[in-house]
């Protein structure tokens, strides 16, 4: 047992049912890892998309708010009242926030010892925090000279990209599509589909993110703003043979215009009129919600079809520990290649709650990501 | 070798691409049946909501002029220039028509003797026509004395309503709703779910409908056009536990409202708060088009969610032969009782092809059907 605080700070998350949004830093006992356990002091820590979705939640940015004190920050802003109804159970709770990260193990339990000293990749929750007690076998072991920094990031979007190609395999499909294809997450998919041989249609939203991905040797990017891209989908589509599809958007047309251009695709080589529409399974599952109206299915689509969630939690619980654990593994060994990440900027717990870091951070930018390191100072 | 008639009249739907529909009755050889067939003079044909979509097409039913002779009549109709891109492989090709059917064995392969005379119900298209070869395997036998008329409707609406309670078992779902649920194929689920005990939400959209089913014994029939519909879907759902529907209207906001009324009725009853909504798999499957437009999925469905096109024929090669068998068993063994339809009238193939009575059928109206006799005078 070598800490020496006894208590550390955790990031918090509060929306009240009043529609008030409150961050603050709370002192929390420092726990002491039971067999099988070990305590990590958390190093780094990245703002994904899905971490601002319980940071912040559906809050409106622009009436943030700074408070508090120089080492117990507090920051408020107002949520819509005609937002609160899907918050349900989360109202007036205190959350603790922070998917994954990484940090050194400084303690641990009977068993456990061994992993004393290591830099270790974890995936669970309330890792905006200086400590987190995990169980060792949850620990994602990183290589000795692996800095926490480069380990942050080693669950949300490597497992989410290899989910998606493995989710493509395991439902009987050979090509993929994926929209907003220029996040870290589509990029990491880039490299994945290029190193296994693998049709991957991106589409993009500005010739600036096109750029990027072509800049890593993507075949197919597709600029949805361009007045040819149902044509364009099409084609790319048709080239690559593409019947499952990835979306990060949700809402609007852009599920249904994929689906719509997999069906047009599979009737130029079907051979005999079927009034149901082609007989391949056509698949797009959704799994980000950047815009968050309707989604809308035009029904030129044939009748093999279907539109649908997809989350990683339920894709690690479905196929199993070995799968589970094949995954982690290819994820470490490709960690400063396919997997790497790279930051905007590290910041503290208390630059995480500065209005205007809130703000940068809250942009979602593509190409943006920002770490947090909670024993940073 | 019974047959007498060396021609019989087969009624043929065509769609140019200049976008005229012609209907008409062709001339065809009376086939004679190879090893394992039979020739079944076709006496009954319903005319369901599927035949209607590859009889009419896309047509202009207010664009009907009628035309030929009175034993050989044609209709022609317009079809609109925006619809005909979906039509595909059928432009130019003579279709002929009817899903399925019944009528008496009149001859016989080698091996398929003992069927000569008996009643067969059949499943396969071109029923609208006064013979039909078919395998002798792939007759449903009907019991003495039943008539082709009891007999004409043992697949579509019997096999998919089935087909419905089945794909809920099969997929892990105990309970049901359904849309349209006034249909002849409404109400056969209605009796199936009340002989096997499966709760089931009937959605109508009318009194009378609703009344149709009530009368029936059905327990929850919601009305969409009750100011208070969100409330009483969510509260027939939470009674039933419902996590899967039918929807055959497809298009607008139906099959969105029934997620989110499954989200919330199963968010009811959660514990702990998970910001990616409930984990139970809610489904809704279309099979049908009432509605035309694009189906609208609201967002607010949690992560764990599906929707999908449903097809009898895909779902059938699904299940395999023992299955299919153990299926068609029970609607021979209930075609009076859960399976038995009602016709609005009974037509021959000349009166199928009148302007006044295409104008009526085609209108699909709840609880109308009708019935081609194309052996009929």
């Amino acid at each position: 047992m070598a800490t020496t605080a006894t208590t550390g700070l955790e990031l918090r998350s509060r929306i009240s049912r009043d529609g008030e949004l409150d961050l603050s830093l709370v002192d929390v006992p420092v726990p002491t890892p039971a067999a099988g356990e070990v305590l990590v002091r958390v190093e780094a820590s990245p703002i994904n998309p899905s971490d601002l979705g319980l940071l912040l939640g559906p809050a409106d940015v622009a009436t943030i708010r700074g408070g508090g004190t120089a080492t117990h920050p507090k920051v408020t802003a107002k949520v819509p009242a005609q937002r609160l109804g899907g918050l349900g159970a989360r109202l007036d709770q205190s959350m603790a926030v922070g998917n994954e990260g990484a940090g050194v193990v400084i303690a641990a339990g009977s068993g456990a010892e061994p992993l004393v000293g290591r830099t270790v990749a974890m995936l669970g929750g309330a890792m905006y925090a200086q400590h987190r007690l995990i169980k060792a076998a949850d620990c994602l072991v990183l290589p000795e000279g692996t800095t926490a920094a480069a380990g942050a990031s080693c669950f949300v979007n490597p497992l989410t990209s290899l989910g998606m190609t493995e989710t493509m395999r395991m439902e009987g499909h050979t090509a993929l599509v994926h929209t907003a294809a220029a996040s870290n997450l589509g990029q990491m998919l880039v490299k994945i589909c290029k190193k296994d041989g693998i049709g991957l249609v991106n589409i993009v939203r500005s010739a600036e993110q096109a750029k990027i991905l072509k800049d890593l040797g993507a075949t197919y990017v597709l600029d949805s703003t361009s007045p040819d891209f149902a044509a364009e989908l099409t084609e790319a589509i048709a080239a690559t043979g593409a019947t499952i599809a990835f979306d990060a958007i949700g809402g609007g047309k852009l599920a249904g215009q994929i689906l719509v251009a997999m069906e047009a695709a599979l009737n130029r080589k079907a051979g005999a009129y079927s009034r149901y529409g082609s007989t391949t399974h056509k698949q797009v599952y959704i799994y980000g919600a950047l815009d968050v109206r309707p989604s809308e299915i035009d029904r030129s689509v044939g009748m093999a079809w279907g539109v649908g969630g997809w989350l990683l939690t339920y894709f690690l619980m479905k196929i199993g520990p070995e799968a589970n654990k094949r995954l982690r593994d290819r994820v470490v060994a490709e960690l400063h290649t396919t997997f790497a990440s790279h930051y905007t900027a590290e910041i503290s717990l208390t630059e995480a709650l500065k209005p205007d870091v809130i703000a940068a951070y809250a942009k979602r930018a593509t190409g943006e990501k920002y770490l947090i390191n909670p024993n940073k100072e």
